[in-house]
C-alpha cells in the first residue's frame, strides 16, 4: 500500500515523518498523472502544488481551519488528501467529483470557485464571520499569481490589509496562470524572485546604521529613526507590505521543510500576512513542460509522454473557426483590435495576436477593465472585439452597460462557450448571456447557426457603428466547414432566415438550436406534422417582417434556445408576439431555471430536451394542448 | 465682466497670467456655489479641483489631448471652462447639462461616467487607440483616491504600468471620496502625505553612499550598485512605482504654480506616470466643511451658509426607513452583518454601523468584493445584508451568480435606488435589477409596495435560509409611515396580495407601481371599468395559488413594473401565463428599452406612463384590443 492510500483525511498526515511526506508527494504526482491521463482535467496547477498542499494540510487544523483555494484548478492534490483519492477516477464525470471545489462535495471545500480571484474576498468574509461569532480558527486563501491581476483580488487585499484581521494569503506564484501573465503585478513578482540582493541589502543597511562613524552621526540618527520604515521598504514584498500585509518569502514551493516551518510560524500570528511561494506548474509531468498546453488535458493522453492518444476527426471547433476568421478580418481591416482576458489560446485569438501584436491586448484576468478599455479604444475610432467566454464576461456586465451601451460605442463582444459547457460544470456555464445582453439598451444580440454564419455575424458586427454588438457561440464543433473570411458576406442586419416552410406550428430557433430544430422537423414530418423552422440569428433587434409573416400564417410558436429559459429570447419575443398577435399560442423552451452540473455536453443537451427528440416532444405537446383547447 | 465670463474655451486660458488664473479660480468658486445652491448637485468634489482643472486645461492641448475625468462629480469646473458656463443653471435639469460627463454634450467630455474608477481603463484604451492609428496626443485620467480602492482602477493601473504606453494618471487625493475612505490604499496614501521625512531620507541616503569611509567600502559598493533601487524604494509613491508608473508628488492641489510646472514637465514625458495631487473637497465653501455632507447638495440651499432653505415635509425616504429598520433588526439578531460599498449614509446603513460597528463592513468602492465577502460570511453562519444601489450592484453580477447563488448561500441583497433615479441621470438608473436578478438560479426576487412591506420583506429575507434573496426599493419617499421593526412580521414567502377585486382585467403590479395601479383602478372605475389589482411583492418565486385564481377569473392581465420592460417581471410572468392559461391576453408595461436621461423622477414616471393615468391608458388599450378582437 502506498502512503497515499493510507491517507483518509489530513489528520493522517500529521503523524508522518518528513521522509514519508516526501514519498507521499511522489505518490500523489503519480496518481494525478495517471488519473488525468484518463479523465482529462486541469493537471498543471495541481502538479505544481503537491508539496504546498501537503504542508498546508499538515500545519493547519483542517477542516476547522479554513483553506480557501482560489479557482480550484489547484485543488486536485487537496482532493487526494481529503478523503477523495479513491473517487478520483470520477473526476469531471457526470455525478463524479467536480473539477473544481464544491461545498457540497466535502467539508474541506470551504468555498467553491471556477472563476479566478474570489479567494481573498471569501476568506476575509470567513475571518470576519469568525470574529463576529467569537470563534477561534485560522483562515488561509491560496491564490495564483495570475489571479493577482484581477481587481477582485486587489479589492480583497486592500480590504484585508486595512482590517488588521487574522488572515493569511498564500500567493502560489508559478509565473504562469493560463497564458503567460501580463500586467505590472507580474513584472513585480518576477523582480522579487530574481533579486536576491534585496535580502542582502536589507541586512546590510542595518550595519550601516549601527556603525556610522562620527561625521555621519546626524544622518545616522535620522536613519535609525526611520530604520523600520527603511527595512519594510526594502522587503521584497514591499507592495504587499504597503497594502498592510506582513510579507514572507519568496519560498521554494517544492521544499517541504521550508514550507512546513514557514506555515507553522505564520499560522501562529494574527494579523494580515502573505506567504509568497514559488512553484513550477506541471512539476513532475514526464514531458517536463509546464507551459500553457499543460494547463488542462482532454481525456485520452498517454501518461508517459503526455501525447494525445486519439485524434478527433470532428469538424473544427467554433473557437478555431472564429480565430481563423478573426485573423483574416484583421488583415482586411487595419482598424480592428482584439481584447482577451488571459486566454489567447482558449479563445482562439492567438493567430490574430501573432499576426497583429500591436492590435492585440491581453488584459489578464481583468474582464471589467477589458470592456472599459475597449470602450476607450472605440472612442478613438478603433473597432474593438472583446473576446471572452460567456461565463467570464458576466464580470463586465456593468462595464457593458455603463461604458459601452450608454455611450453607444461600437464595441463588439464575441462570447465563446455560450450555452452548456459540459464537464467544466456549473461555474462555467454560459447560460445567462442572452438574458443579460437583451437588457442592455442599444445592444445588438446575435447567435449563429454554424461557423459560416458566425463569421458573417462577425463581419456584420465590425460593420455596425450604432452601439455595441454581441455574438455568442458554443463549446462545440461547427456543424459546417467555413471557407475563407473574404468569401463570407456580412449577415444582413436584423434578419431571420426561414429554413423550412411548414404550417400551423413555427419553431423560432436560436444558434445551436437551429440545426436541432431542423432535425426535429424531420422527426415530426414522420408523424405527419409539417412545421416551419426559423433561424433567429438576430435576437435583438429581431426581424419584424419575418416575424409578422410567421404570425400571419401560424397558430403556434415554439421558441428554442441554449440559454436560461428565464427571460431569454423566448420570453423576449413572446412579449412581442402577444402584443402583435394575441391569438397565437406560444411556448418557450430552453435551459431550465436551476443549476446545471457537470456532464458531457451532448448528454446535457439531450437530458434537457435541447436535442431533436426533445424539441419534437415540445412541439407535440404544444400541438396537443391546442387540440385539447380546440 | 469677470475673467470667467471671458473664457469660451480652454484656449482662452493659455494667454492668461498667473494672477489672472488665480482670480479665475475665485470666479469659478463663486459661480459654482451660486449655481449649486439653486440646482443642487455634487459640489464638494468640484470645489476641490478648481485649480487642478485650470492647470490641466492650460497645460494640455484640449480638446486634442484627452482628459478623462473619473466619475464626473469632479467635472463642474471643467464644464465652466469648456464653453458651458452660461448653461450651468440648467445643471441636472431635464434637457440641461448633465451632472456628469457626457460625450454628446461636449467634445471636451471624452468619456462619460457616473460609476467610479473607469477612467484609467478608458484612458488606456484611448492611448492604445492613438498608438494603433499612429496619432499624436496626450491622454490623462483624473481619478479620486476613493476610486483607488476599486478593482477596476487597479486593473487599469496594472495594465497601464506594464504597457510602457504614454499615459498620465492624476490622482486627486482629497482623503474623502463620498464617505471617509476605507482600505489599505487609503492608509497608504495618507502615509505618503504625512511623512515628509521620506523625501529627506531619500536625499540623505545618497550622502551615506557617496561618503562611506573605508571600513564600509564593501558595503558601500553593494549599496551604490543598488542605489537606484533604494531610491525608488524610498520614493513616496513606491507602490505606484512598483506597478510601473513614474511617481510625482505629493503636490498641493491648490498651488497653481506647482500644478502648472509639474504638468508641463510631466506632459512632455512618454511613459506611464502618476501625479499625486492633494486637494480639499469643498474648498471655498462658506461653511468651511468638506465632509460627506457636502458631497452633494439638494436644490434650495443658502449659498452663504450651506443651510437647506426648505425642509421637506414628505414622508421619510425608503432609504431612511430601511436604515432604521435595519438597525432595529440588528438589535434583535446578533448574527446579522451589513455590507456597504463606500456609502454608509447614502444607503441609510449608518445607524446600523454606529450601533454595531463589529458587524458593519464598508468595503469601499468594491462592489464585487463586497458580494463575495458576504458569501464568505454566509459560509460561517453569519447572515449578510449587502446594501448597494441597484446601479452599482451591476458590478457584482458575476459574484452574485458565482459566489452566492451557485453555492446556495443565504446572502441578502438590499438594492436602494431601484428604478428611475431622477436627476442622477442615465448612469445611475436602477432599471436592470429585476431582469438580471430573475436570471440568477435560486434567487428570491422581491419588491415592496411601501416602507412597511419593505421591512416585512427584509425580515423575510433574513429568515430565508435557502439561497440568496433580493429586495429593491426606489429613490423616493415611502407612501406610508412604518412602525417599529419589532411590530412588523415577515411577509409570507412567495405570496401576492390581491388589493382590489374586479373582473375581466387584472393588473399585476410590482413595488412602486402597486399604489399607482390602485389609483389607476380608481380612474378606471369612473369609466365604469372594474379592475383587479394585485401586489406582486414576490417576483420570483411567484404566488402560484393567487396567479391561478387570477387566471381562472380574468381574461386580461396587464403587468406593471418600474424597470426595463425587456425581460423583467412582465416577460417572466407572461411566459408562465401563456403556459398555464393560453387564452388569457397579456400586456407588459415598464420602462421602455432605451436610455432614460435626467429629469425629475415624477416627470420620468409620468412621461413613461408609469403613473395612474398612464397605467389606466394601458388598461383601456388592452380592453379595446380585446373589443376589436372579439
Amino acid at each position: 500500500m502506498s502512503i497515499l492510500e493510507g491517507i483518509n483525511s489530513p489528520a493522517d498526515l500529521r503523524g508522518l515523518s518528513r521522509d514519508e511526506l516526501r514519498t507521499l508527494a511522489q505518490d500523489m504526482r503519480t496518481r494525478l498523472i495517471d488519473v488525468c491521463s484518463r479523465t482529462g482535467g486541469h493537471i498543471g496547477a495541481g502538479l505544481g502544488v503537491v508539496e504546498l498542499t501537503i504542508a498546508l494540510h499538515t500545519v493547519f487544523e483542517t477542516p476547522k481551519d479554513q483553506l480557501v483555494w482560489d479557482v480550484g484548478h489547484q485543488a486536485y492534490p487537496h482532493k487526494l488528501l481529503t478523503g477523495r483519492n479513491s473517487d478520483m477516477e470520477s473526476l469531471r464525470q457526470e455525478g463524479g467529483l467536480s473539477g473544481f471545489l464544491k461545498r457540497t462535495e466535502s467539508e474541506y471545500d470551504t468555498f467553491g470557485a471556477g472563476h479566478a480571484a474570489t479567494a481573498i474576498s471569501a476568506a476575509l468574509g470567513m475571518a470576519a464571520g469568525r470574529d463576529v461569532l467569537g470563534e477561534q480558527f485560522k483562515v488561509a486563501a491560496i491564490i495564483g499569481d495570475g489571479s493577482m491581476g484581477s481587481g477582485l483580488a486587489y479589492e480583497g487585499l486592500n480590504n484585508a490589509g486595512h482590517s488588521d484581521r487574522d488572515i493569511i494569503v498564500v500567493l502560489n506564484d508559478n509565473e504562469m496562470s493560463i497564458a503567460p501573465n501580463v500586467g505590472a503585478m507580474h513584472k513585480y513578482l518576477t523582480s522579487i524572485q530574481r533579486n536576491p540582493l534585496y535580502n542582502r541589502l536589507r541586512s546590510r543597511i542595518g550595519d550601516i546604521v549601527d556603525n556610522a562613524p562620527a561625521p555621519f552621526a546626524g544622518v545616522s540618527t535620522l536613519v535609525r529613526k526611520w530604520e523600520e520604515s527603511v527595512k519594510s521598504l526594502l522587503t521584497p514584498g514591499v507592495l504587499f507590505e504597503e497594502l498592510g500585509f506582513r510579507y514572507f518569502g519568496p519560498i521554494d514551493g517544492h521544499d517541504l521543510d521550508a514550507l512546513l516551518e514557514t506555515f507553522t510560524a505564520v499560522r501562529a500570528m494574527n494579523t494580515p500576512r502573505l506567504v509568497h511561494v514559488i512553484t513550477k506548474k506541471g512539476k513532475g509531468f514526464p514531458a517536463g513542460d509546464h507551459g500553457e498546453k499543460w494547463h488542462a488535458l482532454p481525456p485520452g493522453h498517454d501518461p508517459a509522454t503526455g501525447k494525445q492518444l486519439a485524434v478527433s476527426t470532428a469538424n473544427a471547433a467554433y473557437t478555431t473557426v472564429y480565430g481563423k476568421g478573426l485573423a483574416e478580418l484583421g488583415e482586411e481591416r487595419k482598424d480592428l483590435a482584439v481584447i482577451t482576458a488571459a486566454m489567447p489560446t482558449g479563445t482562439g485569438t492567438a493567430p490574430f495576436a501573432k499576426a497583429f501584436p500591436d492590435r492585440f491586448f491581453d488584459v489578464g484576468i481583468a474582464e471589467g477593465h477589458g470592456v472599459t478599455f475597449a470602450a476607450g479604444l472605440a472612442t478613438r475610432g478603433v473597432r474593438p472585439i472583446v473576446t471572452i467566454y460567456s461565463t467570464f464576461l458576466q464580470r463586465g456586465y456593468d462595464n457593458i452597460i455603463h461604458d459601452a451601451a450608454l455611450q453607444k460605442l461600437p464595441v463588439v463582444f464575441a462570447m465563446d462557450r455560450a450555452g452548456l459547457v459540459g464537464e467544466d460544470g456549473e461555474t462555467h456555464m454560459g447560460l445567462y448571456d442572452i438574458a443579460y445582453m437583451l437588457t442592455v439598451p442599444g445592444m445588438t444580440v446575435t447567435a449563429p447557426k454554424n461557423g459560416t454564419e458566425m463569421l458573417g455575424l462577425l463581419r456584420a458586427a465590425v460593420e455596425h457603428t450604432d452601439g455595441p454588438f454581441s455574438l455568442r457561440y458554443p463549446r462545440d464543433a461547427s456543424p459546417d466547414i467555413p471557407g475563407a473570411m473574404s468569401q463570407i458576406a456580412a449577415t444582413p442586419y436584423a434578419t431571420w432566415e426561414v429554413l423550412r416552410h411548414g404550417r400551423d406550428i413555427a419553431i423560432l430557433a436560436v444558434g445551436t438550436m437551429v440545426n436541432a430544430a431542423l432535425d426535429a422537423a424531420d422527426l415530426l414530418a414522420a408523424d405527419g406534422m409539417d412545421v416551419t423552422v426559423v433561424n433567429c440569428r438576430y435576437i435583438k433587434p429581431y426581424d419584424e417582417v419575418t416575424l409578422n409573416a410567421i404570425l400571419a400564417s401560424h397558430t403556434h410558436v415554439l421558441t428554442v434556445e441554449e440559454g436560461t429559459v428565464v427571460n431569454g429570447f423566448g420570453a423576449f419575443i413572446s412579449t412581442v408576439i402577444h402584443r402583435q398577435a394575441p391569438t397565437v399560442r406560444t411556448a418557450v423552451h430552453g435551459v431550465p431555471d436551476r443549476i446545471i452540473y457537470s456532464a458531457p455536453r451532448k448528454k446535457q443537451l439531450s437530458s434537457l430536451g435541447l436535442d431533436p427528440a426533445g424539441i419534437a416532444d415540445r412541439v407535440r405537446a404544444l400541438h396537443e394542448s391546442e387540440a385539447l383547447a380546440g
